[in-house]
């Protein structure tokens, strides 16, 4: 297989989302983790899994189903026959740190002095080589590639000298420096943690006697449940029969949201912290219109992510909106040609341009970001060619300049067109009338003053200290 | 598996959609039938298929790749291994006539007097019980059950007294009644033909050394050709090395155009008989406008058909366009749940609605269709539950009242909503403030006075004798 | 994939196995189908299907599930899901005349003027060219390149003129020159029928209400049946609610039974025609043992079709039996290596020699044919590698000098060891120390005189005229 | 799906075999890896998996392909795509200790303190609790429920303190009680190592460049390697570029290999220890002659294991050998039947009787043992039914008592049919006219005199201390 992702060039992912569901009333939790973990799946497309348990049943005895592919893909009728429980865990991946192969999909489903764990992680640890290595020179053995096994092996040893599973984790905590929202199932609990920093968000819901906690508020209404209250950064929650629990010794004012979980990867429909995701993106397009204002005849955005910032910069400056794009919905944004069909252009195959809308115009084009630069390129040549007089290009952020190490895969150093080419030389290469950055010193308006946030991938200011293995080169 | 329609309780279906590639110099076409598919897959995803041959090889000689599913999932590199040509047929379909099973996938091919054919059919032959009859008292044997087996049949038998197979194809037509876009490809001709009274769209494209015919303009796009022009109804066209041919002499100027393929089924970015399907949906969204006015707050079309309608209406009334839903997009339009996945709503699992857009708003939601109106049901309440103070519903086309015998699976009687209540009945029953239809005669505005169209399954007025099998009651 | 028939140097093989069963009580028969082809796979593993139907059930309404491999890959639970019906049709393939693709999967289900008709053949159609031009210049359409298809169409058109259809099959035999053994499930009889030379075997049997047709008598062993009597060569047998009705109109007396249907293709448990195949095998290495002796210590057969001989000759010889092969039951017939796993001997990986059983020990080897002769040097290689000092090779059959065309794939000409080498020169070739073919004016004696045989794959008598494709050269 | 081992209620498995190979001089391994594996399959049907590392390429990477299935179905094109290398390690598995799913397959393939370390495993160790436990106890976290996942831990632990991997091994060994074969990779050696008892067989071969480890010599001749000798009962071997070293601290005269596979896991043309197990089994048939004696007329093995025994007791009592039984070579040790398809005997189809030899004779049939007796009183049914006049039913082994703890599956308790019943009730229970068991002091007879041999599932006299959770009563 020719495996290739569509946008390839001027995409960057998500690494994963997190689920978890415990039913008090014992009710079993299996529809909420699938349909939960479905309106997760942008998240994550490469491999997925489910881990359920019965607190009723035999103590930890868990059923899991995990494997390459999405979720619709993964749990079949044939591979969840027998799955049942009242609590469980769930998760969607794209393998960023960790190669992307069967053992390390997760959740991670161990046994160790108090039974059974079952973990799933999104985010990344920036220290996970020196942990792996104090672990190995006490005998330890990984079977993995994931940060998550090492989060595990912490958890169980630090439970050693716990009075409780939740302590445990709070403990381990502190040994951990960089992303990550966990969902935890032990046998008879099940538990949520954040990273001090708060880099990728975790929310709390409930369906009736179901606690549910997942990546995004998303999760929640598609299974119908609502909304209680975000994890906070560094928090750890704990929920069992007697309620939920809430451990803030971790806690701090200092945060570092990522500010592209609100630009471009969680879903619109999301809320984060509080901040509705769909709104950040209007005003993101609201500051573009008022920063870098143009005349026009329509304003388009780039599907589906520039739909909502086009349509903030429709807003604010008075020129129409429209929707250029017509996307073919049979094209995932994994894609995966066969051989025979000899190479085509993935954008052309994913994205049609309505002339309709654009012909004799002078088109502003919003999208989220310009990685590369190859598939800006692509689509501004095709509303040239679609009759466009004019394309003017609005990025709704501001231009990447920095490798991402908390658990997004913006690529490093030279791949990024920005770090070597000033704004105008990358208006020249895409081929636009004019091109227009969200301002740094915007940033925080589009989630509202006052929320930490992490804008590293722009800055290179990372909050915490960098991986071992990164030189002082690749850092900047 | 519990398969089910997304939308199975209010989505009506196109039943087909049909591609063939002739490259004169001898190039591969598998690349363009590839992708071609992919531009029409959303004419049919429950099966599809792909047959090659090579007019410069063994004289006939056809390969062919089908089966059940997409076209990312039926042609994969295992299946389309060896797989060469420079002239192929391809076809995509949704099962109306004829079971949905492995022996039903199409492109026909077969072995006549003459060598091969591989015939690839969209749409629906009314008299097809007749001619079938008729060939079984000759001692025919159907080994499908599907309505090009028998258009093969009689193109076979006019091949012994015709001296072309196109002669064959144009004498076989003249015994079909009924709606019907073909694609043939004979070891050196590609032919395309349309019914008489063009029910179905089917156009003519270039690249390079490449002759396309394909259902829509689209699949030009996708593959980057140019559109030619569109088949006439009733025309038969011939394309073999020494060009184009053309026999007009089954054309009429009586001609019933699907005006459900300007409403619905076609893509937006498609032109049909030089009609932009774009622009007849904002028209669509206009009229409704003038006869259907509101006050409201918001404009809002349920994706994706509905969204151009709905700009249409925010133009003329003035109304602000919003984009109050978010799809989950790895829900196709055919969804498998797993059985141990308990019934969920299927429109929450595929749409989410933005409060941010709606709320405390008085909502105008515009959509295609109502069929049997439970979709429409809860897509009104999701609205209101997201804030929406009143939700406005209008249906940019008039009340399903008929069945369709062309090709489309609109449902018979009974389970029509329309049949058998009134407008506001209709609106209560879907929870609206206020529903309004796209009247019958405006329906010619939306495509061009003159372009003669089929309204039946709005008046039943059918432009053909209907099928033996109907009875006069079935028909109202 | 690197698919390789594990011996396929030196195996010739059998076309197809057949099965009907049909139950006057209506009880389902898709068990006794299941089981019953399970036991003829060893005549056919490239592919395989069902078809079953319901007398009581809507007339005629036939389920089918067909595919590429063996009977327990393609009829899984879930293909045989709905597959009910107190009549049907099994048969397994593998490839002669005709593709190996499914298209050309058996049983052939179509439709005609009567109905449904499920068609299974063993054997081959001579003049199946000049039968499928006749239906051609009349406008028929074959949509795969098995001979059953033929036969389907003329039983279809004798259909119009006869008053049942067994009388239908009675008059299509009548121009069906060649060798075939039919399964006919109509919608309400079971049907069976034999060429007048008897080429392949076909028998009755009965289980409680339930009529069953086999290839072979082990077939009605294996799911606990009675043999009743074997189909005569040339008769057609109708099975309906009634009992069984026969019609020997078209039986002679001049048999052409296949002699390597008892010499290799049966299974030794089966019966033809009333000679046991175990028995016919023993006898065809007494004989050997009576016209090849030698001196020697032990005698061992080539597993599996072998070792009957090997006892045969052990009894008439007084030399000990050995067993000293073991054979890997892991490896089909046909055994698909990976491309990655480098070419290595499939012999080597097949079998392996006991040297307990021949080191220091003069040999008699027992094998039922040589084809190309490659094997039998392997295996002769084999033996004296464990330590035999002689090796006398015994072959139950006399040479392969012609090429079949009843539906073995007897390879043809110069592939043949036998056709351009003397008996010492293949001694020579493949390494041992003496060779003895069986004499052809023996083979009578192996199956009992007055039992009519086709021996034109040792003497180019063919009991038929030849394919009209077949030249001269090609026949010698 | 209804899975069920075809002889489920009569046979015992060997849990798993284990198979290494490194080429010193860099060439690939693969193909061995492979087709020796094919040749251990019969030692475990459910799972298997290879990996490999290339000792010139980045320092312990590690490809691996593993899955649930037979070799066939693990090991495709698709699988073992990228598995390149000149070292690596194989494993056939029927899941004894250790859920059968895929979290348990080996190899067992990790990261410790010095790189990489795949680990392959037959056997069981009797001690895995406490051993687990003890881990727990320090933090250890367990992502199977497999032994072998004990033993990597204590080897990475003693790692630590030894110098070599071979040391922490040797260290490691120390600990363990119970029966293991295992083979080892880490980046640059491969290891072999035998349980001080050596329950189970593990030997040493060579072929060009290539060192091979293997379960049994048989895989040896698969690949046309040359046996070397051994791995002695405690020793560890290790491979690397200079050569094989081997420590036998741990080496005792106190042997305890498995009887049973001499008696029936085995191949037959292997050698365990310098003893044939061919010559092993015609013993067994010679002493049950010598002391069970009949007078009757045809003595017959029930396949596959059944013949040698058989053979043995022919040429010991003079009585002529048969061979009975025709063998369905379709149907695998584990044979998955449709649920539609009712259930039948799984003896009856896997087995045939052929009358012609044992119709109005007095049969000896010899099995290697006799479980629970169902399968037996079948065969003993089906062959009376053929028209033998007596059947004599003798025993190659001793009356199952005891179950196994030590690798093999033998049932508890009161499944085992000589548990609760006198040998003449169970001669009553099969319908024998008589029945013999091998006596208990011959068995040495079979492997010679001096040869350490385990009949603790005869007497109950375990050589090793039972597992911490067997009770009292479970152990009689």
């Amino acid at each position: 297989m020719n495996k290739e992702n569509s946008y390839i060039t001027d995409e960057i992912h998500e690494e994963c989302g997190v689920l978890g569901v415990y039913d008090l009333d014992g009710n079993d939790v299996l529809s909420t983790l699938y349909y939960g973990l479905f309106a997760l799946q942008h998240r994550g497309q490469e491999s997925c899994g489910i881990a359920v348990s019965d607190t009723n049943g035999p103590k930890g005895k868990v059923l899991s189903c995990k494997g390459m592919g999405l979720i619709s893909e993964v749990c079949t009728d044939e591979s969840l026959e027998n799955l049942k429980g009242n609590i469980g865990v769930g998760h969607v991946r794209y393998s960023g740190a960790g190669e992307n192969s069967i053992h390390n999909t997760q959740p991670l489903v161990l046994n160790y002095i108090k039974g059974t764990l079952c973990i799933a992680q999104n985010g990344s640890i920036i220290n996970t080589e020196e942990l792996r290595e104090e672990l190995e020179y006490t005998g330890a053995i990984f079977q993995t590639t994931i940060d998550t096994e090492v989060i595990a092996y912490h958890i169980a040893r630090e439970r050693l000298t716990s009075k409780t599973v939740e302590e445990a984790v709070t403990k381990a905590m502190k040994k951990l420096v960089g992303a990550y929202s966990l969902v935890i199932m032990s046998p008879r609990k099940l538990i949520g943690a954040r990273d001090p920093f708060g880099f990728h968000p975790l929310c709390i819901g409930r369906k009736g006697s179901s606690y549910i906690l997942a990546s995004e508020t998303a999760a929640l209404n598609a299974v119908d449940a609502e909304f209680v209250r975000d994890v906070l950064p560094g928090e750890v929650v704990m929920i069992n029969k007697d309620g939920i629990y809430s451990d803030t010794s971790l806690c701090t004012n200092n945060h570092a949201r990522c500010i592209f979980e609100y630009i471009y990867f969680a879903r619109p429909d999301s809320h984060i912290d509080g901040v509705s995701v769909y709104n950040s993106r209007i005003m993101a397009g609201r500051i573009l219109a008022q920063t870098n204002p143009v005349e026009a005849d329509v304003v388009v955005g780039v599907p589906d992510s520039g739909n909502a910032a086009a349509l903030g910069y429709a807003l604010e400056s008075g020129i129409p909106f429209g929707m250029a794009f017509v996307k073919n919905s049979y094209v995932g944004r994994t894609f995966i040609k066969p051989k025979q069909a000899a190479r085509t252009s993935s954008v052309r195959i994913k994205l049609n341009v309505l002339p309709e809308v654009v012909e004799g115009k002078r088109v502003v084009m919003i999208d989220d970001s310009i990685v590369r630069g190859t598939t800006c390129a692509k689509i501004v040549k095709m509303l040239k060619k679609a009759g466009a007089t004019e394309v003017h290009v609005r990025i709704s952020s501001p231009p990447f300049l920095y490798p991402c190490y908390y658990g997004t895969d913006v690529p490093t150093g030279d791949q990024l067109i920005a770090r070597n080419n000033t704004i105008d030389q990358i208006r020249q290469m895409i081929g636009a009338d004019s091109l227009g950055y969200l301002a740094l010193d915007r940033l925080n308006d589009i989630i509202g003053k006052g929320m930490g946030y992490c804008d590293a991938c722009f800055t290179g200011n990372y909050p915490t200290k960098l991986p071992k293995c990164v030189s002082k080169e690749e850092k900047k």
